[in-house]
């Protein structure tokens, strides 16, 4: 991250980054990263937008968060299985874009399926991304990525057992509600963009500011100064 | 911790915090900031070593870590119970001292039963520090710390529900051995030092560095980038 | 329950109960259901109100919420402590109302240390409430509860092993609110009102409703059809 | 619920149900809710019994527990895995039949592997089952179940972070002994019926009741009054 | 224990070792290895029998078990609460027993309460035991134990998160049931002995054998060779 | 075991076994059991070694082990997913091999995707061998082993809820050294004797005793006498 490597987030589904980590997207990207949303389905097994009009939506919502957008093609929305192929092909877009940092869904179960398929996909071609002996991927130098987190779509999503790391994202709240609403077949079906601001409400409250969104780091945290992690949430 | 804010340590025993996170005590010290060692008994308790050899060898050691020094005496070694009076005791330490950031032992149980007892004041005094209105600290001004972590002395003691902030201390091992070597009544009886060396290095080799302490966050860590906790420990 | 026993709601604090599940008592009483607030301190150590303030700010809460009230005096506002005497103390609460369902803070810690402290004192008090030896009751007849019930103040509150009980308090919301305003001393010092409005819609969005409070059942629910348990929060 | 909406439970071998949740199903009936179960193999796997012979039996259980049976061919016995393909295949099951409430094998592993795999697809298929844009089901209108409970078939298989709701099945144990019993050519080999009825006393003497099935919510459960859930399990 | 070390167990009431445990009490009696019981109340809280039927009760059933009887005052029934007074005191009694195996009430909370008060204070003194420095207790020569294990009064007193040891008790079955009935003022008012044989037969069948009675041990169990737990309760 | 019934163990890659938990396959073959080694890939994704040194390497290691070695070929180093009919295959060698023990790398996710995956198939695997109806496995006769225990190669694959057994192989631990040392073109890539010497000894020095491997039990373990887990780690 010190050599400004880029931010790479992985979505199941055209509006998954934005609603679930969007604002975090939007703030490292003003804050100078390159950021990379690479989203694997058109989102064509949902209830309202075709695929072209999800994907449309997804690129608008990329432009206003400062992000480049590729599709990559798996077994498309609500068949997502996790798959040797797939975790392959996802690492090798880790080794393409050479990030520092990577975010994923979680793979807390009992939510949208794709989703915890997403995040155990990702969570694999992140070690497979740096392994020398993998033939596919024989074109395209190892990589180690510096750390996984985890985003979650709902409070439900939340890892229980991770204690999480909370991203300030209030001075960027407009551009996070601007690449919410920029999915607008699905705001106007669903409340999403208020659960996603009354979640990150809830979380900014107990830290003492204004909107929060918790991200789970899959490893250990390591610093060599308290300073870079030395504010709570400790408000109530 | 902006404002280099002192850095408070709490220990039950003479030994505990050089054994627990001497090496995170040593660096901070060494970074500039001020480190204050709170520490509750004289090791009376022990198996070796009289009150006044233990309270000298916790001097020197202080010495060597750079930090400052204060016994308070609560219930003694092995008979330590969390009460509010020593809640309020420790609190009126806090507003003092008036850290950024506050260590203490972990609550875990099953082991020596003093440790999870302080960690457990050490928390509530915490929070009675910045409660305006508990009479017997109406002196001193309501202050509130801005994070709490958790040292473990043992793997046992490691809270498993907690992912941990892996802290580097490789630059500083010497100091950090010679804080723990300066209970030499201590580590004559017992392989206390091999312990410790061999949980950091454990821990340093998952994060690809030389050793590394344990710290525990008890509450969610608030950040307003990535770069702070960019690093993770995933070398296997 | 089926025979309208009464409801008994146990505070730590004056705003204790308005905060953490004012609705459900507002809803019960509406309901027809009678119910009884035991708060076990006045608030004295807080940093803003007087007791005497917030001694009536809690009478003109529970006359809003169309709860009696009562105050039993333990250790005083952070200094709560669980003992066996103030389990007694507590059971002679229980068995002069004799009800049905009982509500207590939970037992999660890390939050305001007398929370989980009545926590405890509650969970103990509805056990020697029905032991028929237990002298300094022994003239009021022994009583087993239906049930019990832990409301959480915060998110961090809640305890993480066990799948809460959302209530529903969508039509009871003005009356709730205006309970907690009534607290003014308190709701002026800190946003404690939009704390719990913004947990209550975030559960309310996941069931598809307006707002809910979440109560976390300490022992296993007893049903004999289906139909009472058949509604799941799984909007997402 | 209210509209007397269908009660579906899955299994996947011919006794399954019999064994983990007989007695629910057995009151549902009786109570006047339709009830369907679908069973995903013939139990050809088994040491003992034909698909024919395991076929007879699951009919003729069924038959006493009043509920319409299905076999849905998968994978066979003891080869069940979670696939996109099967659980659009039960989502299909689930437009068809409309459920309220659907049963399913819990997720906890190290049991039959066939139980948790079932357990995830039922768990994905009622996802899909509202999802409008399912190529497959086009034919289908989208159905959202209220609620999804888990049965366990052994302690072991019983989620240890869900705390249970025990279904009171004392007055209709004879129905749901003769349909464990109608699997004759299982309940020869190994005392199936003994393990299931000493797990349902030992929750039934807990709840004071004479014998009780554990059903697990896989979501929290909605209510607006504490009236049905007011019975909690706490005779000892 | 190859040195034929005692076996001491602790109850909070009369009759808590023979319901916990007492078939592991009849057996390792049997076996050869003396086996003390120290019981700390006279179970004067409970609804029935006095404290003198209650006495002489368990004097009866500790005959029956073969284990000699101390009963230890701390704070009387339903009174219970951990000390460090009280910890030293029962340090005093595993110095003079000396034991190998200690066996105490599980630390789980929402049961009786002296039971987790209990289970904490016995995994206090087992440490306190082996400082050499507790003024106290400096008569009697410090003394470690070599393993502490935690019975469960009731399924719901069964630590979660500790994989049990199944203790065989399936030859001592007459042995144990003679003990509990000895307790006959409890057993006529509560199905006790059915609780536990219900417990113990689930126990067993999962293991293959007759009945179990599960032990959650406190440490990481120490082996040199794979026979001695080459047994796993895998039935089902 | 006490027919001296072989130990078979599985691994993943080449040096999984050695690394994870050769000095218990050193001492168990030292102690006269038979010890079977199966490896599932020739660990050709990784970054040093091609297959057939690997294998040379692994033949090395088993020889000073004492082990016989098969290799079974699945999906492929980094490629391994759990399958119905990998299962089955690996039910053939245990059908074959006929252990009473079986240890299979850990089911705990986040490390190499291959381990977990390999801990899924061995767990169901030992399943299918007991079932007598697996068209496949026909021609060999059911066998149920004794126990399953989990090996984990590294701290963050141990699995959290599970009290480990420790292993102590203190007077085996030149054997282990050697046979981890066999993977020359591995331990000359990275750290990895030093990073399981390390865990051993923390874990050996919680135990009093030189050097111990975690082992992790998948079902409770059944025990007839105390004698058998009378010592426990508890020296800190």
């Amino acid at each position: 991250m010190s050599d400004n490597l880029p931010l790479l987030v992985f979505g199941a589904h055209p509006d998954d980054i934005e609603f679930g980590c969007g604002g975090v997207v939007a703030r490292e990207s003003r804050l100078g990263c390159p950021v990379h949303m690479v989203v694997c389905s058109r989102g064509e097994a949902g209830s309202v937008g075709t695929p072209e009009i999800r994907s449309t939506e997804c690129l608008s919502a990329a432009s206003i968060l400062g992000a480049s957008l590729d599709f990559v093609e798996l077994d498309g929305d609500a068949r997502l299985r996790s798959s040797a192929a797939h975790a392959i092909t996802l690492a090798g877009a880790i080794r393409r874009i050479r990030p520092g940092v990577v975010i994923s869904p979680s793979v807390v179960e009992n939510q949208h399926p794709d989703h915890a398929q997403l995040g155990r996909l990702v969570r694999d071609a992140a070690r497979l991304a740096r392994f020398g002996g993998v033939a596919e991927l024989s074109e395209l130098a190892p990589h180690s990525i510096s750390s996984l987190f985890y985003y979650a779509l709902s409070l439900e999503a939340e890892p229980r057992d991770i204690c999480p790391i909370l991203y300030d994202v209030s001075s960027d709240l407009a551009l996070w509600v601007a690449a919410m609403e920029a999915h607008s077949s699905q705001v106007r079906a669903k409340p999403y963009v208020e659960l996603q601001l009354t979640r990150a409400r809830s979380r900014g409250l107990s830290a003492g500011i204004g909107h929060a969104i918790a991200l789970f780091p899959a490893d250990p945290i390591v610093v060599d100064r308290l300073e870079s992690v030395a504010t709570g949430a400790r408000c109530f």
